[in-house]
């Protein structure tokens, strides 16, 4: 079991990575003291990993809440039907809600814990590599709206994150290689020499070998939480975590969240920050080249070739990182170091959307 | 004009209280450097004071959004429609919202300013009694759910609240008697020189003497400032601001928020408070004809006959101050001085509702 922790004063907690954590009693003891409990998670998981959860949670009082799979459910509506049931076992201040899953349940379970009386506890248990690398850690949590993702939302932290490293063998490989998008994302925002650990242990990686997932969540928690120790709400350089996500995002909304893969989305993203990147001088195009190349071994889309130009950057202009109507970019200086820019050349920018979305 | 701050370390903010300040340019400009501004009103409030807030905010780019009035619409549902005019009007993180109305107003802009984008600014204007002495000031914002008043939403403190007491002359008279149950609360809580002075004052307050309101106001605001600032998320002491609210709150629940103003359930549960604080020996039973007296000198009412005792006993358990299944009160040990109990005597209680609410 690896141990690291996010430290933001009062509000710091501990991340614990590491396979069969779900059923340890004494672990969830310590990071989850409250005796009543509502695990909210999909049908998909629950079957998978609830039964393990539940001999963690031992003798408390718990109630399980399922809603519905897929980031076109990350909704008002689905957040509505948790306050019901938050409401429905009348569950107060002193109760948590644990979420069980991966980044839709994190999200929206995470932001029910943030309004429901002004504010409850609750424990991030992720269970697809994504969540366990990014969604779940940081405290951002919120619900997508139809005019972009995340677009509702509150910075609520964690009382703690448990990343049980077993739940990765269960997904779906479309997943696995998802959440690997993230991961490649810490390599090249953060750490030159992370990035050429993947390159060499990517294959280990997709055979879902343990000890190699459990250092990639373990660095990729380490850089994130070192961003986010420095702006837990964005005022500044967490905004880097961005990274691919400006044009990811933009490829999801315009595609109503259900075609692509969250994760899918960010590998297309990347790419197109690394050839903008390249176009601006700052990466060769070999750089550009092994960013490529790298994603496509991992098995993920490298073009979106449907959605269109014109149509991302209307997207792209509802991004949140929109300040004084300019568009920022979280952009590569050089590999392992990401910048954010607002003074993107705008031919440039179009160059790099119509390669990579079409006209 | 009249001035005080919330002392609330970087999230500190001031409230200035006067006649004709809506229409302020100098002052809304310290207030609100933002340029990009949303107006959250409703069509009633919007035709007495927009014109006027529309002159103090000058050359900014304002987009003006109407909810339905009435505490019945504090709902997912409008908060919705918030979100999706900010998103239609293309706002960012950099935008303000203004919340010009009463506490329903208040609430909802306040808490959708909580959750766009995880959270943007916004401006207090209230322009009704009552949210000028509380709903406006403290940073609590939220909706209602069916399961009780208030159960969701967030802690987000405005960054400054700016109550025009002019506005208080277009108050219907049912209106102006409602915010002074909140104003006598703060005598009740925190001091009994301020009750004496609303003892003697009270026909000059129903008269609408600008002197006497913006004393009444700049009192009560400073009282609650000073509980604010000692506990902001309400771990403690700031629950005493809830004197009559755990009573009213049951009273509004149980009827379906449309029958009864926030004031006057409140007026009622003061009176419940006091009486069942001299069934258990703090007050004695001349106190509670005083503070009776004064609720009904104000034309406010004074029993909720036909809730009954058991239905209210249903929603109060539902009250976001329930700890380990206890139910808290806030009651009074003295005039003037409140305090949160967990021990009462459920005979007591009982007999307290019975005859207030019925059998």
């Amino acid at each position: 079991m690896q141990h690291l922790s996010i430290d933001l004063g009062t509000r710091s907690y501990p991340i614990y990575i590491g396979a069969g954590l779900l059923a340890d009693r004494a672990l969830l003891e310590r990071l989850l003291p409250q005796r009543n409990v509502l695990v909210v998670t999909n049908d998909t998981i629950a079957r998978l990993h609830l039964p393990a959860l539940l001999r963690g949670l031992g003798d408390r009082s718990v109630t399980t809440h399922s809603i519905p799979d897929g980031e076109a459910f990350k909704t008002l509506d689905t957040l509505d039907t948790i306050f019901d049931a938050l409401a429905a076992a009348k569950l107060h201040r002193d109760a948590a809600i644990v979420a069980l899953g991966g980044g839709v349940v994190g999200d929206v379970a995470g932001f029910a814990a943030a309004c429901y009386q002004r504010g409850i506890a609750y424990l991030q248990v992720p269970t697809t590599l994504l969540a366990q690398v990014d969604s779940a850690v940081g405290g951002k949590t919120g619900v997508n709206h139809p005019a972009g993702k995340n677009l509702i939302g509150a910075f609520h932290q964690p009382s703690g994150v448990l990343a049980d490293i077993a739940t990765l063998r269960t997904l779906p490989p479309r997943e696995l290689r998802a959440g690997l998008a993230e991961v490649i994302k810490y390599g090249l925002l953060g750490d030159v020499a992370f990035l050429d650990w993947l390159e060499h242990s990517l294959d280990q990686l997709l055979a879902c070998d343990e000890a190699a997932l459990e250092f990639a969540v373990r660095r990729s928690c380490e850089i994130k939480a070192r961003i986010v120790a420095a702006d837990e709400r964005e005022h500044g350089q967490r905004a880097l975590l961005n990274l691919g996500h400006t044009f990811g995002h933009a490829i999801e909304s315009a595609t109503g969240y259900h075609e692509w893969l969250h994760g899918e989305a960010v590998a297309v993203g990347l790419l197109m920050a690394a050839d903008l990147s390249s176009r601006l001088g700052w990466l060769t195009a070999g750089d550009v080249g092994r960013v490529k190349s790298l994603l496509e071994r991992a098995g993920l889309p490298t073009s979106a070739a449907r959605v269109g130009a014109a149509r991302m950057l209307e997207f792209m202009t509802m991004d949140k990182k929109v300040q004084d109507g300019r568009l920022r970019l979280v952009l590569l200086s050089r590999l392992g170091e990401a910048s954010l820019r607002s003074d993107v050349d705008a031919t440039k920018l179009h160059a790099t959307l119509q390669q990579f979305a079409g006209p």
